[in-house]
């Protein structure tokens, strides 16, 4: 048997500008802001901020063809997914797949700070986007 | 100075069925069912799912007219809204209110477990659905 996820890693935000959304955030809510990143894989500037145990991660798409652009254009800013940490993303995604759930990435990917990152496909999660996120060997210094 | 919200309360999740939700969550992710619940005043049946300090919340309509039915009617099933502990929610609703954020409750009412809750209005957060959740007397036994 697999451990279960042991936490929740982040939850992902698609916003139009971090500029304009990262001050409620900070000066309205009081959280720690992390840090900045741009991840160019997905075209994605993200803003990461502390909340116990896990972190928000707004996300600012850079171009038209982002992931989250396309999100936004389609749904609006909002929630866009929730990552989950595991310490087996293989093997877990095989037993996904053997059990008849959809997957975006059958094989991780890299993402952030060497993560071991896939997403689950929406349409096998009653519409949750759901991100397997494995720390990589630089868990240590994820706090941008 | 207010103190930040020190963790997630809980995510939640709009589902048209817990019954054909909850065994992705417990069997293919191998997350721990706390509980189910009704809570009349959301018309509404929920089922706690524990992950690491915090939980997620299916959600799904006891009536055509609850509010997760209608959010269900025009986005689909999915991440509904993000709820963030705090220890002052009239103050903070007070703070929030004179800082222009819209709310959807002024003063907090009670939830379930007897906790005092209060919703942001989305068009004040950039889209997302933030619930402010003050752990009521019975805080204990919130493990249902």
């Amino acid at each position: 048997m697999l451990n279960p996820p042991q936490q929740i890693e982040h939850i992902g935000i698609a916003v139009k500008s971090l500029q304009e959304s990262v001050p409620f955030y900070t000066d309205l809510l009081g959280l720690k802001l992390l840090g900045f990143d741009t991840v160019e894989s997905e075209k994605v500037k993200v803003a990461f901020l502390e909340i116990g145990e896990t972190r928000l991660e707004l996300l600012e798409p850079t171009s038209p063809d982002s992931p989250i652009a396309k999100f936004i254009e389609k749904k609006g800013e909002g929630i866009h997914h929730i990552a989950f940490r595991v310490d087996d993303a293989v093997k877990r995604l095989n037993f996904l797949k053997e059990k008849g759930i959809r997957l975006i990435h059958e094989v991780p990917k890299e993402g952030a700070h060497g993560n071991l990152i896939a997403f689950l496909h929406p349409k096998s999660t009653q519409g949750v986007l759901i991100e397997l996120c494995q720390p990589g060997a630089d868990e240590q210094h994820e706090h941008v």
